[in-house]
């Protein structure tokens, strides 16, 4: 008889956000170049508090300070490369959550090496779109730059068994975002909320990444805060949506609606789903219905 | 006899966004600190897919997979200046298209260097303000910073110069855009739309640069390419100035519009006209209409 | 009898942002990669003209030929660490003022030892929050990555004895935004305007740094450049708050208001105080009322 999956809820995830307005999280990012920005504002305006401190010599400094870390190959310059394996060594050391977005890894020779010694360091969370994961599990060549040319559902082997290799939760990114329990849980969680436009700004999936280290620092389940923090940014992307002229007022928007959503937004509005992860592969993905 | 100039018109231009639209040409961009996710951005808005690719050991690996590649010189740090040569030596071999803007040329002498070397490794497009583009072509000092302290029409000399040098299609940015064709061709098209607070956001310029490699991604014509990619540009630039309050407001229109903006709506706004390359440095500059 | 402080009034602070309007001065920033691009634009919006050059051999080059310079740690990689240096020593010789921003200063030793040597090449302004200007005075651990944890009353000591052993005017912000005179003269300034909007979007203070070198251009008052700087910033996010539905919005409608304060908006807006700097320390603050 296999271990029972923890069942999650809405409600459950509604909590994770109070308790992020609440202690307001110090969140260390590594990341790309082009996103640092906007990751900053992401994290203001969801109630943490970022800190982008990214050089050799101090990453490992603030990793034990930090309340969670992410780490985004985006842009991996060598300098940031070294501070990338100082924070999550330290990170992994001092017991902060981490959370790995492994970006366009698969064709990129610098990034692929680094994504794969850091995935080996003890993440709480690996995020990525289904081409990134596939190649992060060796099952694939990767994506199309940052875009993905395969569906979640697609990646679902390759998930469970990096979540099985790396001991982290992980996070598929879609038009139905997947997360995969760690070990030997069979959990897979479903979440349909979200809108397309959160395609057509630029770091729509790293700043996820870096709310997923936010929620990662006020639970030690890190399935629940990957699918709490994937909600509470895809609940505000759709309230963002309906207000938006185009992929430029939504970016405004959506931070407007991370920093007024509700705990009860969320528990109202959020489509959670326990999914059967044998049945993935085969079962026809709902992108029509988006 | 002179050979005849090929003759453009806004229906051409036209098409070439909806080419750009249906084909969304995959853009590495090796670019400036401070522009990158607005370039990032305005690459989603018109229909391409950007890849901020920029470190050395993948800038070469990256170039021939990308449809087009820009490489900007706002702020070339040693690492990034190796990548650029990497990825314009990469993007030459494969036959990808490439532009070159070479911002703030002239007075600071790291970058000056850079862009010597680069203009020598068959760039599609060489896009520029008039200081910028005298300053490259061995006739100016440059300009203030990123600020243009010549006019276009002052700059037509040296921009058939380099273009002949070169090969490459030669924009220069102005109240009037005007582009200069390469080698014996004397091609010189002005475009006479756009509105003056593209010039109070930070990367209006450079940003231009990298829809011109989207342009650039789908024909073999880098005059039209630079043409097209400057009127969308432009003519997006107008209708988001009559919804802004300010250069804050502007932005996000902007991006609405470009992303909004059909292939017919350039076709009836495009202002786009031949002009005799010898008259230009004697003809007054319409800039009072603006 | 100790020498008498001079007098600041609204007015003066508005006769300063005509300066910087009339003269555009030419900004060199040496900042932090999280915001570059918000940076620029506020400069662009309230009429300066900024210019990113930080890179080894070009930094030097440049700080004589900017109107004022901002060195800002927050993202301090070791080529821009050299640049800072190279540009700091450049704006002594030339006499190019100059603002540092120690970010996030005290806890993280890299930026710490660049700061204080930075601290003794002669800044006209100093900038940061309560808990980096205790930290840079030897007073203070440092506050919570870039969030100070102490109030500005808690460090007026600490500011005064940094101005005293610097040269340099230095301010505090904080609900009550403080600027003291350096050497001799006892001048506290306290501002109090401003909106809570502006501590949630990233680079709120960096940015003010920005604007501080671009009003110390116009004149040779440090205290007078760092008091009508903040004064500017503040009364335009007072009005872009009015605007906002929250931290998204606020950014562009604070640009747009930046562009659009008038010098007689100034005058008849600030909140500015000559304070008693013994008493601060005891003081109550005026925070409940903001």
């Amino acid at each position: 008889m296999s271990r029972m999956a923890i069942r999650y809820t809405p409600e459950d995830c509604a909590r994770l956000l109070e308790a992020v307005r609440t202690r307001q999280p110090l969140i260390q990012c590594l990341t790309n170049a082009v996103v640092t920005n906007f990751t900053a504002n992401v994290l203001l305006a969801v109630g943490a508090a970022p800190a982008m401190v990214d050089i050799p010599g101090e990453a490992a400094e603030f990793a034990p300070v930090a309340s969670g870390v992410l780490v985004n190959l985006g842009t991996p310059a060598a300098s940031q490369r070294t501070a990338m394996l100082e924070a999550a060594g330290a990170a992994r050391a001092a017991g902060t959550p981490w959370v790995l977005d492994p970006v366009a890894v698969g064709a990129l020779s610098v990034r692929t090496a680094a994504a794969q010694e850091l995935a080996g360091m003890g993440p709480a969370i690996i995020r990525g779109n289904a081409s990134e994961i596939l190649a992060l599990a060796g099952s694939g060549a990767g994506g199309r730059g940052v875009d993905a040319t395969d569906s979640p559902a697609a990646a679902a082997g390759a998930a469970r068994q990096l979540a099985g290799d790396t001991g982290a939760a992980v996070a598929v990114s879609g038009a139905r975002d997947l997360v995969f329990g760690p070990g030997g849980l069979r959990t897979c969680l479903g979440i349909d909320n979200g809108d397309v436009l959160l395609t057509r700004v630029t770091g729509g999936g790293c700043a996820l990444g870096a709310v997923m280290a936010a929620f990662s620092a006020v639970t030690s389940d890190a399935v629940l805060a990957a699918a709490a923090a994937t909600g509470t940014y895809t609940v505000a992307a759709e309230r963002a949506a309906r207000l938006a002229s185009g992929p430029g007022s939504f970016a405004p928007a959506f931070l407007d609606e991370l920093a007024s959503v509700t705990p009860a937004d969320i528990a109202a509005s959020l489509r959670l789903a326990a999914l059967d992860p044998d049945g993935l592969e085969q079962a026809p993905q709902p992108e029509a219905a988006r």
